[in-house]
């Protein structure tokens, strides 16, 4: 799917919203655990039921990864599944790889070619060939961490860095992520570049546009977290809206009763409703 | 496995070697891919080739996952296979992970239940609450990267930081890699770290050793990547060898002819044997 195709759906459905698939056993609806594949089942009924209020479906890769064997076919029948029937929707793999080239190489083809995601989620930490690999796939994306919603973002994504080589050089004094976000602009490819920005930090979003003012920003933590939406469209939104704002919890555990997709439904409805009021 | 027992097993064996299994199936014996599982077949052999000459296999994640639900069979049957044949092995999953809170317990439950893997590498870049997941297995590994091995490492993890709370802030300005180092000692469950340092930056080991003197640190870059086993062990060994020096391309892939077991046999046998003179 091509950046203007988002931009499109984000028009029509007049909804940024992001639904996390963060599928743990313990929390679904009993009833659903005599299936065989419980978490496809959960997905199939919460995607059924909110497809037409958001653009997007982020499933969380550990949450897959922990159930070993079974949770890889439950993350393959998924992702088949979205493409197959809602091809409209954009899909991100939230998986946070990064490693030396070839390992990312390994990587993007996992998530890209196998599975067949749109856009895949990276660590910045081993710098520019390690995210090179993911970016050389020209019809897709590439979502690198630059702030996030957790408290250990502060333990060095906002320590103040002096650059040490080349353009960092040059550049001054400034907070980590800032200089992720800096120098991944000067990276083959890196139209391709989205970023995490957790909806925690939303007082980051003015100087975080100042830097990737026409990026995409996929935006977690509003909700169970505590992020505001108003505050981060306030500051973190563009002309292209370049906003997806991811919420899990809230929407896919709204109730663990018989009712659970009719009640993600609806708090995937209020959440398409304040961005509709945004959008107007 | 402790760290006792792992230092026990490199005093038995004269041996700190970690054979990285990085399968790609294009670089495979052409017969293998006959088989059924020509990744499980590649490392069974491989493993049974080597076992008396290192203390640690590692297989790369990526390198699995890019094959898919085929790819996770041949990862778990490959872990289960080290584990009820020789189980003195160190097993290191390598897949560089890093998230949220309760995203890093579902990977920790990937690798360390579900797998039942001694140790998992992770990223530093969400900071303390997406590793402390990892290291609240009490008998298992934390290893996190440090100074990575590859081109992008001097993009991010060199660069000066200046601390910005608590510690860090009275700590003065250092390098981020450094930085990440102190930081983590303060980190619940931190006796369970180890590192990964690149043998491709042997000269900083004596910086990195003035941080974490007793850590165990997996090395990464010699060989293929052009780092110096004498130089690595100069600076950074210490009173219980405390490396694990990692080995892929160069031992899996010495031959792709049916002699492949034999030859990557000969290449682990001349590591092994460095390493007993080193140790002397």
């Amino acid at each position: 799917m091509t950046t203007q195709e988002l931009i499109d759906q984000i028009k029509i459905k007049k909804s940024f919203l992001c639904v996390g698939l963060d599928v743990d056993l313990n929390k679904i609806p009993k009833q659903l655990l005599e299936l065989e594949d419980p978490i496809f089942e959960f997905n199939k009924a919460i995607i059924n039921a909110t497809h037409d209020l958001c653009v997007s479906y982020k499933p969380n890769i550990a949450f897959y990864e922990a159930y070993g064997l079974k949770g890889w076919i439950s993350l393959q029948k998924t992702i088949s599944y979205i493409n197959e029937n809602y091809p409209e929707i954009f899909t991100i793999a939230d998986a946070k790889r990064g490693d030396i080239g070839n390992t990312s190489a390994m990587y993007a083809k996992a998530f890209f070619e196998d599975l067949n995601f749109d856009s895949v989620t990276v660590a910045p930490y081993m710098g520019k060939d390690s995210v090179e690999p993911f970016l050389a796939f020209e019809s897709k994306h590439t979502i690198m961490l630059a702030l996030t919603s957790n408290e250990g973002a502060f333990d060095f994504q906002t320590l103040t860095t002096n650059g040490t080589r080349g353009e960092a050089e040059q550049s001054g004094a400034k907070e980590l992520y800032k200089q992720v976000l800096e120098t991944s602009k000067t990276w083959e490819n890196s139209k391709n570049l989205m970023y995490v920005v957790g909806a925690t930090k939303a007082e980051y979003f003015t100087e975080i546009r100042k830097i990737v003012p026409d990026s995409f920003l996929l935006v977690p933590g509003v909700g169970a977290q505590g992020g505001s939406l108003s505050e981060v469209c306030k500051h973190g939104m563009n002309a292209n809206v370049g906003l997806l704002i991811n919420s899990s919890r809230a929407i896919i555990y709204a109730s663990n009763g018989i009712d659970f997709s009719e009640k993600a439904r609806e708090e995937a409805l209020k959440m398409q409703q304040e961005m509709e009021a945004i959008l107007n």
